[in-house]
């Protein structure tokens, strides 16, 4: 029952960790799309996205099969209970990144993003893509050093998200009001999926440790 | 066994009601620090967020301890996952109206709307209060009625935040990128809490009828 409940559990974060290379590579794509108004990939994101919803979907069934049929205690018990918060962690993600290719759909033929933020979201989305990773790395093998690291990845996002705003609040900034407003929803979109990748990574601290890092406050 | 099961099943209802209570509370006084930029009543919520937080671990104990100590199945242990979402979801709220009245001390003795807009802001502070008012109904009496009617409620919620953006977006709003990066976020915060107290409600729906209504994509 053990072995058959140990297995059970490897399933379980084979999917997380599936759900995680989905959400970063979907963010990749998603500010290919922005930065290069490519409409063809933006559409690749958005009818892929279903892809992490029905995931999660499974993975929360398995949580529960899980639970109901195996009734662990203890550590087991956290890790399931880590695993249904991980599950709706990255279809977050993986919600963000729809919305990023959303607005370059939505804006295609033009470019979202005024030529002066864009190296910004470059960055971001690479910080964001790193990010995905890390905690797909994190639920494969419960490394607790590789969590602590995503934290300056987190810090570094929160920088760039802070300059964007500095950017666009200086006086010369040239692009007026409708840019700013994208601008604004996208930098956030990225900071969240940052936040949502970083809660992942602390869940499965919380499991290893028993102790839960200091929660974000985003 | 069962009674006592039920028992602290109800607590843990009870808990998540008072969560509701705060949130709403929360939202309601950030919305008059906003509108009136008052920093007391805006350093009232700031300090009053960690009482949410609290609950919400407290609440995540204890649904562990019912895994643990009483290995609910089917639409027990459903109750239990239930509540254990339910407790993020409303943690959220929390954090958002903690948002919200950062944002009233941020720009304090200013105000951070322009006029034009204040009115939605005092309109979506309603709505929001209403949804976390009605989460609470939901979460303590089942009533999968009432849990379909805030479907509506955050139909009016995304309404006003679409006619915000029209007017942000209209060639002669006269206040320019910094009102509009704010006005921008905090119509966010207001969205993104009516969602999350309509995610309360639709996993007690699911919980009553075993059906999950469609997920909102926000």
């Amino acid at each position: 029952m053990r072995a058959a409940y140990h297995e059970k559990l490897d399933a379980l974060s084979g999917e997380l960790a599936e759900m995680s290379l989905l959400a970063g590579e979907a963010m990749k794509k998603a500010t290919s799309a922005l930065l290069e108004g490519d409409l063809d990939l933006a559409e690749e994101v958005i009818s892929a996205d279903n892809k992490i919803d029905a995931l999660r979907s499974q993975a929360e069934e398995q949580a529960f099969g899980l639970l109901a049929l195996q009734a662990p205690v203890a550590g087991d018990l956290r890790s399931v209970i880590a695993a249904i918060h991980s599950a709706g962690d990255l279809e977050r993600m993986g919600d963000l990144a729809l919305h990023v290719a959303k607005a370059a759909r939505r804006r295609h033929p033009a470019k979202v993003l005024p030529e002066d933020v864009a190296p910004y979201f470059a960055e971001m989305g690479r910080v964001a893509l790193d990010l995905a990773q890390d905690a797909r790395q994190v639920i494969l093998t419960r490394d607790v050093e590789l969590a602590f690291t995503m934290e300056s990845d987190d810090d570094a996002m929160d920088d760039l998200h802070r300059h964007l705003f500095t950017l666009l609040l200086s006086k010369d900034w040239p692009s007026g009001v409708a840019p700013a407003i994208d601008v604004t929803l996208l930098g956030r979109f990225y900071e969240r999926f940052a936040d949502h990748a970083v809660a992942v990574a602390r869940r499965v601290v919380f499991m290893v440790t028993g102790k839960m890092p200091n929660t974000p406050e985003a």
